[in-house]
């Protein structure tokens, strides 16, 4: 198949088949009388809905950001590549010395039995290891008893609706760069925004709603909470280093080769994002976000592209992969 | 007064003058049934003890380090340049488009208050203010209720009371470099500790206490929590760039000019730590700090020098300068 048939059958409904059932059981959550319909989470053993969820100030992870994290999804009543998020986080914890109190299994029925107790369908789901209450400057870490947290609530977009049907707007940051790998490693999961907090401003301040940060040496890296894929004639370019190793990307480039378009994972140039043809950011939260205004001016037609509808679809109905996502079998 | 005769005088116990008091109270506080004396927090209004106190899980300030801080210090029952540390919060504030829901005189009436509360006479202060529940990729900042949080604690030290007399240990680390300021500006006080708590885990490993960061340019930029000085030839130096501009390294200067030492603010090449007659860390919870092994080798003659010792001396006494510090009025 190739792009006009994909133009041609994406054409102007490609989101609307998402959307529908979304929408449906969003009204269906609405109307909820479970104590957790807007969250729940696992904190010092217990259950807790989420607007009520207190953590100790003295929290290492408060206190210095000091932990690390994973966000999978439940979509449609489905976990969708929940054991990848599970490896990541496994190796980010291991990376950061940090032993969670829980183990993967029992992290991996909790989050199952939170999604189910919740009655929650389409879910953003996090999971957070902290140093706990001792600093790691004055211990070692195998004598910092860390603690775990667990979230289940109702999913999140990082780019509404109604802009992942037109595109949405972004800059290049002039006024920030990211944090480089050598100071703070991107591939390990942290919530350390600093940089992406300045971008977010800036891109507020410019007119545009969200940010990509280079690595201060002319080459691209990643935005607030997302990956960064250029299309251009056809193929992808998406940066190696300096930004996370996206699960949402891996199964977003997975797609891309199943449909027949190259990728390449490298250094990407900053200049090209101004002479490519489509922008998508994607992440967890919010799926492929095509992206149709860069620093004011359009990119490609100004339109979201065939190869970011493609994408858009695919990765979507990839969620009803037996192989990669399994039904919560909610009460 | 030159230096021999400093190095007369503080002979063997240029410190004792300020840790013999100091263990008075400890002692006095450790006997105290005050329900605030191991701490007391504000938060939402409510003066709770410090091990009690919790924070909402949703607060910003948790879910991405979205918060800036300040940590002035009470010694000997006296409040030591408090509106200096007031100066920067607010700065910092602005910087962050953060708004504290308490004014400044609140906070340093209520931090006041919290110590004569507490009982007690030498303090960790920490003032937080964080962005609140709302993600700020969703709100303009404006948009945002931030929170704020006042913590009062027993008096922390980054480096204990014998490791000050002898020295500390200390390696320049070679897998992390400090975050450049054009990703996180460390004058803005940031509790996004990833590349320090990576410094920590390397000291730690090559057998020594503290970390000293570069630029990733060949520069020394600061530690886990404090600023470098370092002595050559009775002059000393100490990085401008890339570094927290501390309240406690603008004292120690100030002690240093009236010393007669004179310093340099600008690049300090990490090469310069190596050739130097010591090494000082300086900052709020821990004073003036020797460094007497740098990377296994002993810095100077290896032990603690006759200028650390001045400032040493020059720092604490300037705690009881009418003119930068208050007496507390205990209840």
């Amino acid at each position: 198949m190739n792009h006009d048939q994909f133009q041609g059958i994406l054409h102007m409904s490609y989101t609307d088949h998402i959307f529908a059932g979304y929408h449906n059981r969003l009204t269906e959550l609405a109307a909820s009388e479970n104590p957790f319909a807007k969250g729940i989470v696992y904190i010092e053993g217990e259950y807790v809905p989420l607007a009520q969820a207190r953590i100790p100030i003295l929290d290492q992870g408060f206190l210095h950001s000091d932990l690390t994290y994973d966000v999978p999804a439940v979509w449609d009543g489905r976990f969708f590549r929940l054991d990848e998020h599970l490896d990541r986080f496994e190796k980010s914890c291991e990376q950061l010395r940090l032993k969670s109190p829980l183990g993967r299994q029992e992290i991996r029925d909790r989050l199952t039995e939170m999604v189910a107790k919740s009655g929650i369908r389409d879910a953003y789901v996090m999971m957070i290891v902290t140093r706990g209450l001792r600093f790691i400057r004055q211990y070692a870490p195998e004598e910092c008893e860390n603690f775990c947290y667990l979230m289940v609530m109702p999913y999140m977009w990082v780019m509404d609706e109604q802009t992942q049907k037109k595109g949405g707007t972004a800059v290049i940051t002039r006024t920030v760069r990211r944090v480089p790998p050598g100071a703070i490693d991107p591939t390990v999961k942290n919530l350390q925004w600093g940089d992406f907090t300045r971008g977010l401003m800036e891109a507020r301040d410019r007119g545009a709603m969200y940010p990509i940060l280079t690595d201060g040496d002319a080459n691209l890296t990643e935005g607030s909470g997302f990956n960064v894929i250029l299309v251009k004639d056809g193929k992808l370019y998406t940066p190696k280093k300096g930004v996370l190793e996206g699960v949402t990307r891996k199964s977003v480039l997975a797609v891309a080769e199943k449909l027949g378009y190259p990728y390449v994972l490298d250094d990407i140039p900053v200049e090209l994002a101004y002479h490519c043809d489509e922008i998508l950011f994607v992440t967890t939260a919010g799926g492929v976000m095509p992206v149709t205004l860069l620093d004011g001016q359009p990119v490609g037609n100004g339109e979201v592209g065939p190869v970011s509808k493609a994408l858009w679809k695919g990765y979507w109905d990839a969620h009803y992969d037996p192989t990669i996502s399994f039904a919560i079998d909610y009460e």
